[in-house]
C-alpha cells in the first residue's frame, strides 16, 4: 500500500485538492493519500522546494510525493517524475525538486508524456489533476515511470537557483530560506559549521551564541538556535522573530567566531 | 473499503471536523476519510455546491460525499441521502446538492430519519457529527439508505436557485460562479459555446479571444481561458483577476462573436 | 489498524505536519492518520485542551491522539503518554491533557523517555516529529508504553489551570471557554444545570431563555442555545456573536433562574 503525499498552493476552500485526491484514488484505491501542505503562498516555488526538502525522506521507501506549485502550467515547462533514495517525486520541472536532487547522491528522472500518463483530454490549466495526480496514482499502483515517459538526465532539470551557503576562515555566509508560521527565521547555515559561541548577524542586529533550545532564553527574548532542519534558526521565545526584526526570506545572514 | 469525503465550512481550528471523522470511523473503521475542503466561507451554500460539483465524479463509484454547510441546522430543512452515478451525497437539503442533481441523468433520494440513522440523542446544532457523519459511515459500511430514511422524489429537493447560462444567436450570457484562491473568475459559460476569437465582457471590460492556457499571455496580463471546469475563466497570469477587475461571484458575463 | 489523530498549532504551510505524519507512518505503515486541527493559535494550550476534549472519545477504542501545542519544547516539561477510556494521548505535559484527565474516572500515565522512544538524535525544538509522533507510531503498532517510558501518577500531571463552573441556589457561574470559527461563544456551563427560562448574563447583556437550536430565533438575532458540547452557547443566527458582543474567551458568564 503506497503512500502518496501532496504539497500544493491550492488552499482548502476550492476543491482542487479534492479533485487531485479523486484522481489518485481512482488509479490506486488502496493508496494512503497524505496532506503535507496546501497553504503555500500562490506560485511560491522556493517555499514548495523547502517543504518538500523537509519531508521527502521522512516517509517510507516507495512513497510518492506530488508537488503542484506550478505557475507555468500549460506552457513549455516539462512534467517530471524523479526517483531518489527510493522515494518518488512527481511535479513540474520548475525548481521545486531542486533541493531533492541536491540532497541525493543519485537520482533518476523521466519527462512525463501526457498521452501515456492519462489517456483522454488534459486541461492546460490544471496538470495537478490531469497529469501529476494520475501519474502518481499509477506509480503508487506499481507502474514504472518508463511506461509514463522518457528518461531524462537529472543534470538537465531546472535548478532552484538559490546560492548555497559559503564559508571562509573568518566568516560563514548564508541567508534566511524560510519563515515559518511562528515567525522563526530558518537559515541554510548548517549548525555543524558554527560554534556555540558564534556571533550571528542579520538585519543589522548581532546575536551572541547558539543555543540548543528556545527555552534557553526568557520569554520574549531573541535566540539563535539549532533548528529542526539542522541549520541555524533565529527565533523569539513565545514571539515572532520575523516581525520583531522586520526580516523575511532571502535576508543575508553571516556568522563569525566569537569576538576576541 | 469505501471512501468518505468531507466538504464543510468548519475550518481547521475547532475540532468539529475531527468529531465528524470520529463519527464516520466509529461506524466504518476501514473507510478512507478524505478531506476535500473545510475553509468554505461560513454558511456559503453556493460555494459548497460548486466544490461538490467539481469533485463528486472524480472519486470511484461507491464513494460517499458528505457536505455540511448547514445554516438551517435544527430547523425544518430536510436531511438527505442522494445517489447519482453510483456516488452518494449526504447532507442538508438546502441546495448544496443542486448541481449534482442537475448534472445527473438519474438520481435517487431519501429523507434521513434521525432515529434510524443514529440511535441516541442528537444535538440540534451539529447534525454534521450527529446525523450526516453517522449516516455516511453506515452507507460506507454497506447499509442501504432504505434502512436510514424514506424515499423522496429528487424533483422535490431544494434547488440551488441560480440561473443557468443562456445563449442567443448574438450573445452568450452567464455569470461568475466561483472565485478561487488565485483570484481566477470562473464562469458557468461552457467553453464549447464560444469560439477562440470571441469577445468577453465583464465588469466594464472587454477581453478579446479565448486561450487554452494562462501562459498564452505575458505575466501580469488579463486572459480569458478555458478553465479546468470546462467553462470560461478570466485570469491574470501570475496575478489576481478578482482584485484587478474588482469583480466577485455573481458578476454577469457576456460573450459575443468576434467584432465584424 | 490503529487510528492516530493529530492536533497541532503548526498550520498547513510549513511541512511540520508532514514530517510528523512521515514519522508515524514509518513506524506504523498501516495506521490511519487523521487530521483533527492544525490551525490552533500558536502556543494556545487552552484551545488545544478544548479541541482534544471534544474529539477524544468520538474515536474508536485504541485510537492514539497526538497533541503538539508545545511552547516549552526543549525545556524541563515532561513528555507524556496517557491512557483513558481505552484511548491514548501523547504530547507535552503542559495542560493540554487536562480536560481528558478531568473527564475520565481512571487513567494511567507514563513519562516518555526520549532514548527509548526514538533511538538517535532528537531535536530540542521539534519533539512533535522526534518524540511524540514516533511514540504514537509505536503505540499504534502495538508497543506498550512501558517500553517507552516510566509510569507516572496522573495526579502529578500539570493541570489546565482553569476554574470549573460553580453553582449556588441563585446563580450558576462559568465562562466562555472557546470561540469557534462562526463566532459562537461556547461556555463551560452544563445545559443540565439551567432551565429553558433562565436568564444568561455576559458582556453586560442579559439574554432571556435557552433554546435548542439556532433556528429558534430570526436571522441576525442573539440566542442562547444548548451547544453540541452539552453546554450553553451564545450565538447570533447567521452572524458572529463574538464580534457582536465584543466578547472573547475567558469572559465570565452567569445564569439565574427566570425573573420573578
Amino acid at each position: 500500500m503506497a503512500i502518496v503525499t501532496l504539497i500544493t498552493d491550492f488552499g482548502t476552500a476550492d476543491g482542487y485538492v479534492g479533485e487531485m485526491k479523486g484522481a489518485v484514488l481512482s488509479r490506486a484505491p488502496h493508496a494512503t493519500v497524505v496532506d503535507v501542505a496546501h497553504d503555500l503562498p500562490p506560485g511560491d516555488i522556493e517555499a514548495a522546494a523547502w517543504v518538500l526538502s523537509r519531508v521527502w525522506q521522512r516517509f517510507p521507501p516507495g512513497s510518492v510525493h506530488v508537488v503542484v506549485v506550478d505557475p507555468g502550467v500549460g506552457g513549455p515547462r516539462r512534467a517530471l517524475a524523479l526517483r531518489a533514495m527510493d522515494r518518488w517525486f512527481v511535479g513540474p520541472d520548475n525548481g521545486v525538486a531542486g533541493r531533492v536532487v541536491a540532497e541525493s547522491s543519485a537520482s533518476e528522472a523521466w519527462t512525463l508524456d501526457p498521452e501515456r500518463c492519462a489517456p483522454g483530454p488534459i486541461s492546460a490549466t490544471f496538470h495537478g489533476r490531469d497529469l501529476f495526480a494520475p501519474a502518481a496514482g499509477r506509480i503508487a499502483a506499481g507502474d514504472m515511470p518508463d511506461a509514463l515517459g522518457d528518461p531524462l538526465a537529472p543534470a538537465r532539470l531546472v535548478p532552484l537557483g538559490t546560492e548555497p551557503p559559503s564559508r571562509s576562515r573568518d566568516c560563514v555566509r548564508g541567508r534566511v530560506v524560510h519563515v515559518d508560521r511562528f515567525g522563526n527565521l530558518i537559515t541554510d547555515i548548517p549548525a555543524s559549521w558554527v560554534s556555540p559561541t558564534a556571533l550571528t548577524e542579520l538585519g543589522g542586529v548581532e546575536l551572541s551564541g547558539v543555543r540548543s533550545s528556545y527555552t534557553s532564553v526568557p520569554s520574549g527574548q531573541i535566540v539563535v538556535v539549532i533548528g529542526s532542519a539542522g541549520t541555524l534558526e533565529i527565533s523569539v521565545r513565545d514571539g515572532n522573530a520575523s516581525e520583531r526584526l522586520s526580516v523575511g526570506r532571502g535576508e543575508p545572514v553571516s556568522v563569525r567566531p566569537e569576538r576576541d
